[in-house]
This record gives structure tokens, C-alpha cells and sequence, in this order.
């Protein structure tokens, strides 16, 4: 295992440290590293908290300030954060108009926000994000997995709390868009937990995992390596079908990298992705192409599309300052 | 080699079309994509004009647009973009105030921009980038090379043009903020480049190159992997004792991937070199971690420290819209 850490043990600690240190003007982090929470609150906003595994970076953290998250609670690599830690979020970030949890699907996530939300003694709701059209059931998963689509629930739920929505309203805002939201992954390499030491799969010099979860878990089928083109024709045929939007419909293209691949293939991925987009009759309104939702050091990508409308268009260009995602100021 | 592509020869190009297309509303492709340009020129302003091998993405079309650089010629992986190039993106980005050339000190480019500028008809001006402390010639360089700290020069310099600075301040500034700059890397594992289809250099499981330059090419010396805190303590002392900058002085660190290093560990970087900054009793005023000036898929990263005064702590601030960094507006 070659990786840039000290001991295996305070790898989470030190990196959290490094992100409240250089993003202070942003985000503060809470006792225990416990949680990041936005330093400057918005008094009377419904507080959006969110968190799950490390590993995923800048997924979580690196989506809390305006317009986005008010608090993320980071667990160990790929392990989800207690409802301890979910619990002293929400009450950090909560002003008074309650708190949103916005959940990947994963059953320790599921399970530990559910009881966070149990103790809280404040408004608390929760949209659970499941955009991967992969697999229907995997290893650490009942129903769909939540995975990079998460980023687009995120900045439009951020947007409107930002707006003044309340919590019932952005709960069925976040269910909108999760539907709206589709994706699909493919890894060339495994990544590797610190803690574990060794490659979490192995794949062939030649092989490829089609459909792939972000924690390395597997996808369809694993399959010789193909071409940029049709690994993009695959995926996004399988979002579009499932989508099931009417062509036409103005959409977001988000190319994600999984941690270890560089920016050059993603843009071929995108170019990949746009043409077989235009071919079919959809419109790219916006496109965002980088690594947000990682697993690690693990090669590969996932593409997701959102079918948007005026609504959620208007909520993505809204203003975002994260350390991860900045625009509009 | 894995990597997602399609033919090896196309990979310029379709990585180019990618970006084109996802960044429309900041860049322009121009014709037989001899370089990107920012699509909405400021008439009078001096137009700042980078390039080099591709391979290193964002840097340099990711750093087209407001407030950082007007025009940037890909050139084939770590290949110098051709002096036709240069010419033809400084003759479609120049509006009447000169066109400034950022070149990282390669022989090939240094040489390639040099002609350019011979060949140019209008006012023209060259800066040099030779930020890295690791090693003083090396195989692509007479003298130090421009590394990292190329992305520092590129957004002070935009912001000074932006704000109607002439041409011979520009490059005179531009000289200030390479002399405030000083950056080193490590290596930890090879990248590979397409056309060669295997790695550049080979690695033991339990080796880095300390020092390793953005191509590849070798550095200090090959030694056993350290931890972060000792590699950080290695290059931050070479980066200090050359930068010679008076304790308490603010400081702009960037630290940045080279393409295969996930946040995770830059972040336990940012950390460890933090805490050797401030115990030499500096000031971190300003932060910047995420792979910016990559070398394909190497993992590793590389540290910069630019001393920062009032003038070039401002020009940090001032706004900048482009593909790969934004804020302000």
C-alpha cells in the first residue's frame, strides 16, 4: 500500500484537521471531529446535514457552507458515522427550522440516521438517495445505492433552504430530484482501504467492474476492458432507460471521478457521454465534470444525468461557496 | 495500460472536444484546435497566453477565462505545443494592449514560445516559470523547472491584467510572483502516457521520487516511502530555505495532486505541511489543495509556497471564473 499518511489510525483525524485548517473561512469542525459545520449559520433556514463513510471526499465536507450542506458527520473509511455524531450536527446546525438528513442508501447509514433522527427532540426529516441503476440490491445496500447523484440532491436541497423553503418542502423537493437523478459507475482499478492494506478486489490487467459501488463493492459484471465510447454507451444507456425522461428534456451531465483518474480521461468520458446525449434528443444545460464522489484511490468514473426543469435548473445555478463547489460568489 | 480512452491518437482531441463542450459558456475551441480561448475577451486588456504538453489538466485550458488567462495551446502529452500554435492564440486573444506568454521552463516550450514571440507583429512579452527547488537542470530543462507554482502566476497576473495593468508591469509583476513561488514534489508511483501504453519510470512497492518533476522525470533522489509528515518535512524544508522569507510573513500553500492522489491524503498533506509552516512561524493566509497541475495518473503530489504581500494577497482574491477555479464571482 503506498498512500501519502502517517498511522493508519489517525489518517481520518489528520485529513479532516488539514480541510477545517485550510477551508477556516468556511467550515468549522466540531468536538471530536465529531462533525464539519458551516462557520457562519443562517438563522431561521432548515439546517441540511449529511455524512456517511470517509473515503468519498470532497463528499461529505467538502459540500458544507452557503448554499449546500450546514453539516456533515464523517465516519471512518467506508464505515458509516454514529448517530451520536448525527445527532450533535443537527444540533450545531439546527436554528430553529429543523433539520433535513439527507442519506445515502446504505443500511448503516439507513440505520443510524433513523435513530439519530429518533433522538432528536426537534423537527428532523430525511431524503434517502438511491441514483444507481446498477445493481437493484448489493453488499451494503437494500434497494439502490446512494452515490454520486447525492452531489446534485445536495446542491438543489442547499439552494432551496437557502431560499427559505421549509422542511416538508424540501423533502419532497429532495425525493424530486432523486428521482430526477440517475447514474452508473465503472472502476479499471480496486481502491485500498488504509486500514485494510491491500487492494479491496482485484481485477485483471485487461478487466474492468461495470456497474461498480463506490465502496469497491460489485457491479453487474466484470468485463474486458472496452473503449471510452461504448463503456459510455453502456452506462448511459442504462441511466436513460431508466430515466425515462421525453427527449428533449434539458439535462445535467455530471462526469465523476473515482479518485485516481485523471482529468484528462474524464473530459474523453464527457465528450463520450455528450454525443451519445445529443444523439438521442437531450439537451446538456450544464455539465460538471471532476472527482467529487470518490472511493479512494480507486480508477475509474461514474456518469450521472438529472432531467431537469426551470425549478431545478434555477436551483443549480444558485450561489454555492464549499470548499469543493463554488460559484455565483 | 487502463485508461479511459479511445484511440490513443485521439485522445487530445476528444479530451479537448470534452471540455469545449462542457465549458462553453467560458471557453472557445479554436481551429483544428490549436488552442482555447476565452470566449468573452475585455478589448484593451493584454491578452496572457500559456500552453504546454497536455497531461497536466486543468493547467492550462482550465485556467482560461475572467481574471486568469485568455488563451492556452495544448500541445501533444508532455510535447510542447508548435510555435503556429502560439501565434494563432495570441493573434485571436490579443485585442490591441500585447499578448503576454506564462511558459514553464522546458527547453521545448521556452524555445517554441520564443519563436512565437519572434513571429508576432503586435506587442509581446515573455515570463518565465521556474518554480521547482527540487533540481537545477533536469531532463527536460536548462535551469530550474516550472512546475505548480505556474497556476500562482497564471491567476495573479489575470487578476492584474484584468484590472488594466500594461505589459511591461505585467511581466514584471509576473517575475515578482515566480521569485515568491517555490514548489517540489514526490512521486509514488509512475504515470503512463498513452502513445507509450506502459509506465515512465518504474517504482519499488516500497519506493518514491523525491523531487520528481511533472513529466515523470526524475527528482532528488529514489528512497524508501516516508510518512506524510517526513516527506512534508523534507520538501517544506527545501522550499523554505530557498524561498528565504522572513518568519511571519503570510504564505499562499497549495498543494496539489498530480493526478492519482485522492483528497483524502492531500488533505493529511495540507495538514502536515501546515503544521511545519506555522512551526517556522509563518502565516497561512490563503490555502489551495486539489490535483491542479497534474502529470496523467501519477499519484503523488507536490507542495508551493508563495510569499504572499498586500499587492500579491489581493491579486489572489480578485475574482476568477474558469473551468477549474472559481470564485468571486
Amino acid at each position: 500500500m503506498k498512500k501519502l499518511i502517517n498511522a493508519v489510525d489517525d489518517v481520518l483525524t489528520e485529513s479532516l484537521q488539514g480541510f477545517a485548517a485550510v477551508h477556516g473561512d468556511i467550515v468549522a469542525l466540531g468536538e471530536d471531529n465529531k462533525f464539519v459545520r458551516r462557520r457562519n449559520l443562517k438563522p431561521g433556514k432548515v439546517a441540511l446535514i449529511s455524512g456517511g463513510g470517509s473515503g468519498h471526499e470532497p463528499l461529505h465536507a467538502g459540500f458544507v457552507g452557503l448554499g449546500m450542506l450546514d453539516a456533515a458527520c464523517p465516519g471512518q473509511v467506508f464505515t458509516s458515522p454514529t448517530p451520536d455524531q448525527m445527532l450533535a450536527a443537527a444540533q450545531a446546525a439546527d436554528t430553529g427550522a429543523g433539520a433535513l438528513f439527507i442519506v445515502k442508501n446504505y443500511e448503516g447509514d439507513v440505520m443510524n440516521f433513523a435513530m439519530a433522527a429518533e433522538m432528536m427532540e426537534t423537527k428532523v426529516a430525511t431524503v434517502i438517495t438511491d441514483d444507481d441503476v446498477a445493481v437493484e440490491t448489493s453488499t451494503y445496500s437494500t434497494g439502490r445505492r446512494g452515490v454520486a447523484g447525492t452531489l446534485v440532491v445536495e446542491k438543489m436541497l442547499g439552494a432551496a433552504a437557502e431560499q427559505g423553503r421549509d422542511l416538508s418542502a424540501l423533502r419532497a423537493l429532495g425525493d424530486d430530484v432523486n428521482k430526477r437523478t440517475r447514474s452508473m459507475g465503472v472502476a479499471l482499478t480496486s481502491c485500498t482501504v488504509p486500514a485494510a492494506g491491500k487492494p479491496t478486489f482485484a481485477l485483471g490487467e485487461d478487466e474492468m467492474e461495470m456497474g461498480v459501488g463506490i465502496h469497491g463493492e460489485p457491479g453487474r459484471r466484470r468485463v474486458k476492458l472496452a473503449s471510452a465510447d461504448a463503456i459510455a454507451e453502456e452506462m448511459m444507456g442504462a441511466i436513460l432507460t431508466d430515466l425515462a425522461a421525453k427527449p428533449g428534456t434539458p439535462c445535467l451531465l455530471l462526469v465523476n471521478g473515482f479518485g485516481a483518474t485523471p482529468a484528462m480521461e474524464l473530459y474523453v468520458m464527457a465528450n463520450a457521454a455528450r454525443r451519445i446525449l445529443e444523439g438521442r434528443g437531450f439537451t446538456i444545460a450544464r455539465g460538471l465534470v471532476g472527482s467529487y464522489v470518490t472511493s479512494l484511490d480507486m480508477a475509474g468514473c461514474s456518469l450521472t444525468v438529472t432531467a431537469l426543469d426551470d425549478t431545478t435548473l434555477a436551483l443549480w445555478d444558485a450561489p454555492v461557496h464549499t470548499a469543493a463547489l463554488r460559484w455565483g460568489c
